[in-house]
């Protein structure tokens, strides 16, 4: 997707083994349909990660070398990948980092967890797989169940059901500005 | 266990598909050598649920039908189970009646999930498989890292090669009174 007189926008979707396999093929291709460059960042590259069903996938930067002020967006799909990305330091720095820059930040399923990792859910109203609802409102978000909620720069999403209205909130997200 | 003129010690423990496969085995082996009766408690009987190595075990008794004041204590192994028994009203309501009853509730690893969600960390020192720890905290839980705490009735593990000193607190709990 390219703004007028701009360079294309570009998002890093985050992925590591567990990763829910329909949230990462069926937003990136949704994305990549929309003209907008999805850069896969995964904790290595050179090696595969597997979803919870089987799919494969590599990435195409590793987490340590990626750095929020080149993304527009961050997308962290769910699954049990979350659970994984929260122990990854450098995976948590970078979504701490454009949240802080505040860049939209779209997390769907468990996705989430990673947004309470950096505190970044305080006073904010979010939605989540409903296993993690009680994690989002210790953290002090206020729980919707609705299929996509927008606060300021954080997008949330339920599950894959959702995918459809969860890149439309990203892509507006990121052509808003 | 059988305490002079008691009854033998029962517990119960929880089981949903992704349970962490040597939780499940070697506390369960570890309760019986020392004379423990353990009741697995899964969401049906009469199919098998699944651990994340592939370890398959049936329960002895459905959830809904498990009391928390037939047992001595309940306990709870980890993986990517607890994530999937928080959505199951009759374990959550089983797990909340013990903490109630002031019945020993023992967690491993992912097991302190389901403790948030019958709000039973607050102000507890608490320990768990690190992903969570934010969680534990934002509960109200005191978090520290070590192989087994233990805060009243409340016992907690970190990870599989936590399972001797877990195991050994549950025997102590039950005996106790």
């Amino acid at each position: 997707m390219t703004e007028p007189g701009g360079a294309p926008r570009r998002v890093a979707m985050l992925i590591e083994d567990e990763f829910d396999d329909t949230q990462v093929t069926d937003s990136l291709a949704a994305l990549r349909s929309a003209a907008v460059e999805v850069v896969v960042v995964a904790p290595l590259t050179g090696r595969p990660y597997t979803g919870q069903r089987g799919t494969q996938i590599c990435g195409d930067l590793a987490a340590g070398k990626a750095r929020a002020k080149d993304f527009d967006a961050v997308v962290i799909p769910g699954g049990h990948a979350p659970d994984r990305m929260r122990m990854r330091h450098a995976m948590v720095d970078l979504v701490r980092d454009a949240v802080a820059a505040g860049k939209p930040v779209a997390a769907i399923c468990h996705g989430p967890q990673l947004l309470i990792s950096v505190n970044a859910l305080r006073g904010r109203s979010v939605t989540c797989w409903p296993s993690i609802a009680i994690d989002v409102k210790n953290a002090g978000g206020l729980y919707m169940d609705k299929p996509v909620v927008e606060d300021g720069p954080i997008i949330t999403a339920r599950k894959s059901d959702d995918i459809p209205h969860f890149v439309d909130a990203i892509v507006r997200a990121i052509t808003r500005d």
